[in-house]
């Protein structure tokens, strides 16, 4: 196809999608007559991996790049997908003390030891939560850090699902696709699903005071 | 204090400072002399707060703003500020088809089934999670839809702690500000400890195949 109809099918404009091929996201169409480059569905596919992860997911570009080139190495790994798909996590610090860190360090170390986690100082999910922690601090929610152990045993439950999920994927670069989109869409998803809980126990709560 | 003491303090420059009062998300400070404007803990304290749901959050000052108003309403409900909060949960439309959206809505409509869910249109998680199932149905993710389920009763675990925590604040006030640091940092304290859980689980099933 056209650029113009790649352009009409993904709901990406031409100029963007040009930008997309200039930062090597997306393959060179195939040049067919001098003034004429021929794109195909793997193309398709790849403008509505990028938007999925961009609109939906709300990742940044750059990192949407991190993870396409790992999704295109010749020795895929699901183990280093996963990881680079946990880069989309980026929480500045700075905003806090170091103090209130080291505080909320402790309570995370805490939980850890609770569910009997291993420390894995790389992943990207144990400055967030720190971070997270030392603002809510910041800003007199501490009865915030009671919640922690029990949102970290629903957070058990969803990566049991997550791994299951992927343990069961026979392809690697399938598997590696997989567990990106699985990563960041879920979030969005959880999120979702998170909020309508909320609003259901909410009525039912409301229901039990009448 | 001034100014300049307000933004050291807060680690938000002038500029932002001036820009949150012309946009009245910050009172403007108590005027002591013609060319003196002097700020409180209070302005220090908002400023955290809006950083908080900015930086960490993520949210966009639109809907910071908006938020911010219902905490400011002289009659605030823990209610609305929820539905509020969960604004933020903004996923465009537009990249799936109708076909696709509809397939969706019907995976919705069996999760909600199958947990006792009431079907409550305005939730902002329902058209969300709509979207990141006809985008994931898109890339051939099919398999993730039998993921929803388990999900759901996870969020379900999250959304009982979170009405719990509610349900024991007094002050109507406290419990908004409560409600929305609890719901947008909440997700990102969600997430990270998915991520550190799928590593966590990782290592334990790649023990296992040794």
């Amino acid at each position: 196809m056209r650029i113009g109809e790649l352009s009409r099918r993904s709901g990406v404009s031409v100029p963007t999608i040009k930008y997309y091929v200039r930062e090597r996201m997306l393959p060179e169409g195939e040049r067919t007559a001098a003034n004429q480059v021929s794109y195909s569905e793997e193309h398709l596919r790849r403008l509505r991996l990028i938007r999925g992860l961009i609109d939906v997911g709300g990742l940044p570009v750059s990192t949407v790049r991190e993870v396409l080139a790992e999704i295109d190495r010749p020795d895929p790994s699901t183990r280093r997908a996963v990881i680079t798909a946990h880069k989309g996590l980026a929480v500045p610090t700075g905003g806090s003390t170091d103090r209130l860190r080291e505080d909320a360090w402790h309570v995370v170390e805490s939980v850890f030891a609770e569910r009997g986690w291993t420390h894995d100082e790389d992943n990207p999910g144990v400055p967030a939560l720190v971070e997270v922690l030392a603002r809510l601090r910041l800003l007199d929610q501490d009865g915030f850090v009671d919640r922690i152990g029990r949102y970290a045993e629903a957070a058990e439950l969803i990566a049991e699902v997550d791994i299951d999920f992927l343990s069961s994927r026979a392809d690697a670069t399938d598997a590696v696709e997989s567990a990106v989109l699985g990563t960041v869409l879920g979030d969005v998803a959880i999120a979702a699903l998170r909020r309508i809980a909320q609003q259901e126990m909410f009525n039912r709560s409301s229901r039990k005071d009448c």
